[in-house]
């Protein structure tokens, strides 16, 4: 599925026999990500694990002009400012933006793995990014950032890998709350009730696009939050006077047609398959779980001199108090911890808009590591 | 559809030619409901409006000993005292358990009106019920009760008919917010998604039952809260040690479960038309566009002694604010208002399970009255 991958990518072989772990291994499996600056002495390197939907383009460059996802936080003289950092964006394996997913050609068989695909760990996506690093010459890191999904990535490198000596989390949570399970259970369930899912034997003509188009539509309603809905669409209705003669329940209001826009761009970029995977590994990631004991004594073992520790007050997926914990744990275990819970009224997806809030304190704490 | 039909509900019919806010009329149509006490000199009337799902019984009956929806709240001794109050609580017009709504016969085809229903609006909701309390010979009400929906479809009635001299509206609003739009919206999208609901044509063979069960669970999503859900599952797993073979993304987890177990109950009972009629008409009531001013000047202008308008601080779906509001509006008209945002953690369900918080202010309010 090569029109997923931003054209700068460049990739790292996994070794053959990557061991997954929940059972499995990867033969001919590779990363993508993307690189920022040049190496040099002067310059030390930033590590950015990211969200489930995010390819390794944060943002535009020389080989990619195209704005990227984080495009106003990273570039010369930003908050991650690449005239004195060497950036590294690693594509998260499972993703279908380079790196390989359950949309590869399975080399046994010549045919996509589809659900022939192992099961994906956020602990799998975090030695992956971590052999990706050391493949690229790399044994210590300034800094590794992970927001959402990526924040739980980069808990699982840290407690792996222990590769960087400072990190930023960003709306990262140590596990799922109920009610973030209970929201991605419905995507997936929405995928899969499509017919053309088809237990993941879908193609470009049968495509469950219904059901990745109201996965999505979902995904967006908690990816904000009702305040910023409220002063941004009011009841604002959609300029049609009356619903479409044939579609009696469609949509009215502006809300309903901002969802529907952007879930139809989404649509054209995402392999419903690597979907269920990436967001059941959200749900089943358990950084306590996976170290053995509890989240604030895997935490509290983490080597690291400082950490910055985001969220947002109107997050309802990722709530602040997960955030609170991670700065706690890490405090506890004598990391040097910045705690900022942030009002921002863009909610989960407040460090991808509301650069104002998110560009200060994360240009502070990178020049003073 | 006799099955959804509580046994001791009985029937009023609506004037032939009813006509509907938004265009058409109905012919042969009718109110269920139910009343609780004896119609007597000493027993004024308390009327009860539901929301979208419930039936006409909210409690255990001479006739049904079936526990009701609102079965702590409501009989001898109970907050709603049915030895003081004649309590008449009415099925909405629209739904399928006893009025008359899409699932219905058409008298003029002998087919049941399906997607050929008049558009129905909470106008007509509360039009019908004032028919319904004036058909049993009751010209003033004590109180009108409403919550959710209900709190909706009693301000309307109110406005409208002018017709009870207290009021106790619970978790209500005088609009949507785009929030519980985008969610309602995304339910309606699940069941139309389903190829079984066929542009409303379905029936028991070929039923839309994947769209309903998502359409509950993610409506059961918004209906409690994060907290609860934190304190009440967890991350505890279903017992259940790995996902069924035949299907690798089903639940995992006992949040997943209730949601599921739930849903398939309210399956049984709802007919996925009304439904979709329901739904949207709560996110197009406006009670100021209906008064043709402002929410505050509607508001203003009802004529009430007393109000009781009660919320709960965890609810996403009707937040606490849109009952202030309320609350404010109504004594801005000189009406004698008692506000009381709740701390309950069971967000907008709160009223139907925590009758400790709910009941006292209750019966203080109507002993009152």
């Amino acid at each position: 599925m090569r029109e997923f991958i931003p054209p700068a990518t460049r990739f790292v072989d996994l070794p053959d026999g990557f061991p997954m772990k929940r059972g499995g291994t990867l033969h001919g499996a590779r990363i993508g990500y993307q690189t920022y600056g040049r190496p040099s002495p002067a310059r030390d390197v930033v590590l950015i694990l990211t969200g489930l939907s995010a390819d390794a383009h944060p943002a535009s460059h020389a080989d990619d002009p195209k704005p990227g996802w984080w495009e106003s936080m990273l570039g010369p003289g930003k908050p991650i400012d690449t005239d004195r950092w060497y950036v590294i964006c690693v594509n998260s394996l499972g993703s279908c933006k380079g790196s390989t997913g359950p949309a590869s050609i399975d080399p046994r068989t010549g045919e996509p793995y589809r659900l022939g695909f192992p099961d994906i760990a956020i602990e799998d996506i975090a030695d992956a990014a971590a052999h990706t690093v050391r493949a690229l010459g790399f044994e210590r890191l300034a800094c590794v950032i992970g927001a959402s999904m990526g924040g739980m990535s980069a808990l699982s490198l840290l407690a792996r890998h222990g590769i960087a000596r400072n990190h930023i989390n960003i709306s990262g949570a140590v596990h799922s709350s109920p009610f973030s399970i209970a929201i991605r259970s419905l995507q997936r369930e929405a995928v899969r009730c499509d017919p053309h899912w088809n237990q993941g034997r879908y193609d470009a003509e049968r495509y469950p696009r219904h059901g990745m188009l109201l996965a999505r539509k979902l995904g967006m309603a908690t990816y904000r939050s009702a305040q910023e809905w409220e002063s941004r669409f009011g009841r604002a209705r959609l300029t049609r006077e009356r619903p479409a003669e044939d579609d009696p329940f469609g949509p009215e209001f502006e809300v309903e047609g901002y969802l529907d826009f952007h879930a139809r761009r989404f649509l054209e970029g995402f392999d419903p398959n690597s979907y269920l995977y990436l967001s059941r590994s959200i749900d089943r990631f358990d950084l306590g779980e996976s170290c053995g004991g509890t989240a604030e004594a895997a935490l509290a073992g983490l080597r690291l001199d400082r950490a910055l520790v985001m969220g947002v007050e109107t997050d309802i997926l990722f709530p602040v108090r997960q955030q609170r914990q991670i700065a706690e744990g890490l405090a506890a275990g004598g990391t040097d911890v910045r705690f900022l819970p942030m009002e921002s009224p863009q909610g989960h997806d407040a460090f991808l808009v509301d650069t104002d809030r998110f560009g200060p304190p994360i240009a502070k704490f990178l020049s003073s590591v």
